[in-house]
């Protein structure tokens, strides 16, 4: 096995590689008109024929000969001798010079009689009006819009030479089951090479997903080797990091050159890239944020030196919400959340973990943090890289602080007027704190005091001088989720699953275990924390604790007994400032409406007197 | 036949009466997970499984029990007496709560060693960590990234129901011919419904094109009403207006109800609209920039109500280069050409033809002029609707001027490069003045003074105090081009096909006659005005004329007769302060390349001995 580089490469190097290494000769493949859209023109096309090719009426009329017309006018109506009737379209006859629009006709007996004169070639289209013969329709390098088809066809072109790359696309490892097909225990679901097509051929790239391939050398050798001959472009999806079934590197080497093993990206890092038959053959990282990193990052801008479509991301300057330190050395890659909030854009890291998905589903956008850099202070302006269009960041309504499944549901309710609703789950006192720093329009809150009372002590404290309103979603039921049904009082010398600090649902639990007089130290497990109600109920019903906190609905959902321990407000923090806010106007609106009363009964565990009711906050 | 609105109605009265009149229920129908990327959700999306379903490695590494390791140190190794090699995605074994990188571990004899220890679930992937079943993966009316089908699949989802509008598309017009048929005179290449298609599924729609209609009622009544038995929405193109053979409306009358049959705009007016069974008909006008109006500004947008993806235009503030007078009354859309020129955003209107279906393809942008305005002064500011990315706006080089067909090559040459060429034809005088207002970077010019000397004389007049440089692009041949071979000395007498004034072809002209003491009054046709090469040679091809005066290129494209008369500099002039401009850059280097020397070749009547050199244009 030869490997021309030992070292990782940084991201900016390894584009540069792979600009000199492959030549970017794109396949050209012929499609049909009614696939054109969207498509690259490979070279110009011209026109094969005039259009018109003859001289035509441009309106609905009369053609007539204009010499004959000359002394017409109110005054002196002239009843023609020569005239023909005339749509839109149809021919001049010969002799003919001129269309009078059959508004300003007169007809009896067959006979024409107008009240002005037509000056020579009025109405007529000429030969060659919109396009002559051989003239140049469109250039190459060109992207087809929908509308251009038309014009396409009207030229006479109905087979298109267009731009593409042929890509075949590898999954390898023995854990692979198809999508649809429910995981084993140490199963996987193969997505990347799913993702990578979708990508890809948004480009303009004509992918082929292999099948998959067990992790076995000679397997994985002929595999490659196929989709080699095949293609233009080859992605083996995983088996690039350092498991002792990561064969793609070795086979790699052993059917042609590996030229880097190892690239600085976080996410990213075990990507490959090598060189098979002079064509380019990726290692794709099995993580799947890794994989989009790569695929984003790497493979989509050596596509955008073939001609395909690959559109520069837009960004927006933003202040960053919290710090992200790093290392200098690797280009960093963070999945956010963006959005307006009173004037001022602010972006919010997600989650870091390369195998959390949904990330990337619920990321409005990305930070590059470079190579050189040691990282972001919160407060910092940087440019946030947008997932979706402008005009969706700009109705994104952001919520930061308590989790709660409804929050769904609400997102679900006021999309249709457009609005995106982006929650981040950091706690209720996480998302106190971001409205105090003005980085969220509304905050889910269930914040208990010594006095029993929900929210305004909090809001008093932490934000003394802001008028805030509370807007009640729920009076929700927190209980005890089991395999057995454990009630409260017998939590001792159960183990059992915690939620963070600073959440409502932590301070609940103290709250009661104080009251009733039980020592945490009593309960295995105490320490031990995960930040949403689901993933207590799931910590239960895998066995990994006996008990723990949560909502009704997290309980329900994966089909756990429930015994209830107490009701708490669940409420929406909003500064008063933002009360019309058109985002904040929808929400108020799906909280209030009858369709999400029926959501919380069918879900269960809400009470619903105080649904929709606005209080203040700091009274 | 019933019909409500008898009276032309305004663009947004349109829109509200389509909003009251349909109910906006769009179809659902379930793509594959493959095709999904594009689409819009019709539901909220769950997950079908937790994910992982189980604690799972998140590392290449061993499974260990935490507390084991405790005392382990670099002082202090610790050899395992419980561990189990695991690669990434691994199931963490019943008993074991932690894992080590493979990276911190020591192995021999199949015993492994640690130095440091492991801190409780450490490297663990917890059982739903990415996502819990029964959560919400994504809302309803939510537009599918790409990236996302790899999540979808992940969480066990493969057929996903999504928002459709089921459209019908009947063209009719016994003048229709099919794309890729050369039309007979008289008929007409059928382009509406292709760009109708390729428009609405851009869009989200699902469209049937139904074979062509004749024009005989009966047959347009039953696949109108065919069309509307299997689709939620039908557009029939053509058959609005008011030709003898214009039964659209007529036939929706006795199928059901005329809502409105005219919309107040330019293009666009003989639009109609009705109501069969419920659903909305739609009948389109024929020209094609009229159809594409209606399409944009009212089928599109009505589609937006059914949750379809229609993106807001975005615009970009600019000044208009010359004045758009109308009338009061009407909405009128216009396509533009729109790019900077020194630092402004300058917008050129393009020809407003309703049959010249080039302009679409031409432009880049339109504006719309309010019902209520008298149109703009040139220098206005106004918002130009963008129909290409910004980013391909911003590295639009601007060409204003004479046009010669080596224009359409030279964009074709720069286009790798990113940059698009667009080229407004006004004359070699239209150019030299546009320069002077600073809204274009280049014009094309071939303006001959008395002294013989090309170009230079009319800069020095036209912009005294401007640094102007000319790049040569070719001396090329200016002739008489006839079917039968014609002189110069034999034109007075035979009728001729004229150039507008201003051009540097009607300035030849002139100069030969007087130098051959030609009298213009013995040339018929002499005041015959046209505005390229190619439509003289055109109006002589179709015998419209017998001779005309244009570049060899052009006769040769028709296979014309071509006497040469004259050889003329053609060259592009540049402000000076625009030298170093990429795009300027990108066409002096094209201008400059063996490739185009080749095209000039192939081409012919062009001499290359001065191709690309540059001369100051005021000296």
């Amino acid at each position: 096995m030869v490997k021309r580089y030992l070292q990782v490469q940084s991201l900016d190097d390894t584009l540069l590689l792979l600009s000199r290494e492959f030549p970017n000769a794109p396949s050209v493949m012929t499609v049909p008109l009614e696939n054109a859209a969207g498509r690259i023109t490979a070279s110009p096309i011209f026109a094969k024929y005039s259009v018109p090719e003859i001289h035509v009426s441009a309106m609905d009329g009369i053609a007539v000969v204009s010499a004959e017309t000359r002394d017409a006018s109110e005054q002196h109506p002239v009843t023609l001798s020569q005239a023909v009737r005339l749509n839109t379209g149809n021919v001049v006859p010969p002799g003919y010079d001129a269309v009078i629009m059959i508004e300003d006709v007169w007809e009896a007996d067959g006979k024409y009689t107008i009240r002005k004169s037509a000056s020579p070639w009025q109405h007529v289209r000429p030969a060659g009006e919109d396009l002559a013969e051989s003239e140049m329709v469109m250039t190459s390098r060109h992207r087809i819009r929908p509308h251009e088809t038309g014009g396409l066809g009207t030229y006479g072109i109905t087979g298109i030479d267009v731009i593409t790359v042929r890509i075949g696309l590898v999954p390898t490892g023995s854990e692979l089951v198809a999508a649809g097909t429910r995981p084993k225990p140490g199963q996987v679901v193969e997505s990347n090479t799913v993702m990578a097509k979708a990508m890809l051929e948004e480009a303009g790239a004509t992918c082929t997903r292999y099948p998959f391939v067990e992790d076995v050398k000679e397997k994985i050798r002929d595999a490659i080797a196929t989709a080699v001959r095949e293609n233009d472009i080859v992605i083996v999806s995983a088996g690039s990091s350092a498991g002792t079934r990561d064969f793609t590197a070795d086979v790699i080497g052993d059917l042609g050159v590996v030229l880097i093993h190892g690239i600085a990206t976080k996410p990213g890092k075990p990507a490959i890239i090598g060189k098979v038959q002079g064509k380019p053959v990726f290692g794709l990282p099995g993580y799947p944020l890794s994989a989009l990193t790569v695929l984003r990052e790497l493979v989509l801008p050596f596509l955008r030196q073939y001609g395909l479509h690959v559109p520069e991301p837009v960004t927006i300057r933003a202040q960053v919400t919290s710090s992200l330190p790093k290392e200098v050395g690797s280009d960093e890659f963070v999945l956010c959340t963006l959005g307006n909030v009173g004037g001022r854009w602010v972006v919010s890291p997600q989650s870091k973990g390369a195998g959390v998905q949904m990330a990337a589903i619920r990321a409005n956008s990305y930070l590059r943090l470079p190579r050189i850099s040691e990282g972001y202070d919160a407060g910092d302006e940087v440019d946030a890289r947008l997932m979706v269009p402008v005009e969706e960041v700009k109705n994104a309504l952001i919520i930061t602080g308590s989790h709660d499944p409804v929050l769904d549901y609400l997102a679900d309710l006021i999309r249709p007027a457009g609005v995106s609703l982006l929650s981040t789950h950091i706690g209720s006192m996480g998302g106190i704190l971001a409205l105090r720093k003005n980085e969220c329009h509304m905050a889910p809150t269930h914040l208990l005091a010594d006095d029993g009372s929900y929210n305004t002590e909090y809001i008093r404290k932490y934000l003394p001088e802001t008028s805030v309103d509370l807007l009640c979603i729920a009076e929700r039921q927190q209980g005890v989720v089991s395999r057995d049904g454990i009630s409260f009082a017998n939590l001792p010398g159960r183990s059992f699953i915690n939620r963070q600090k600073g959440s409502g649902t932590r301070m609940l639990l103290d709250h009661e275990l104080k009251k009733a007089g039980i020592d945490p130290a009593s309960i295995p497990g105490y320490e031990r924390e995960v930040t949403t109600h689901i993933a207590v109920a799931l910590a239960v019903k895998s066995g990994e604790a006996d008990a723990g906190l949560c909502v009704y609905s997290a309980a329900k959902a994966l089909g756990l007994p429930f015994v209830p321990v107490a009701s708490e407000r669940y409420e929406l923090a909003f500064r008063k400032e933002h009360e019309n806010d058109p985002r904040v106007r929808a929400l108020i609106g799906a909280v209030r409406s009858p369709k999400f009363a029926a959501i919380l009964g069918i879900l269960g565990g809400y009470e619903t007197r105080e649904t929709g009711r606005i209080r203040p906050g700091n009274p």
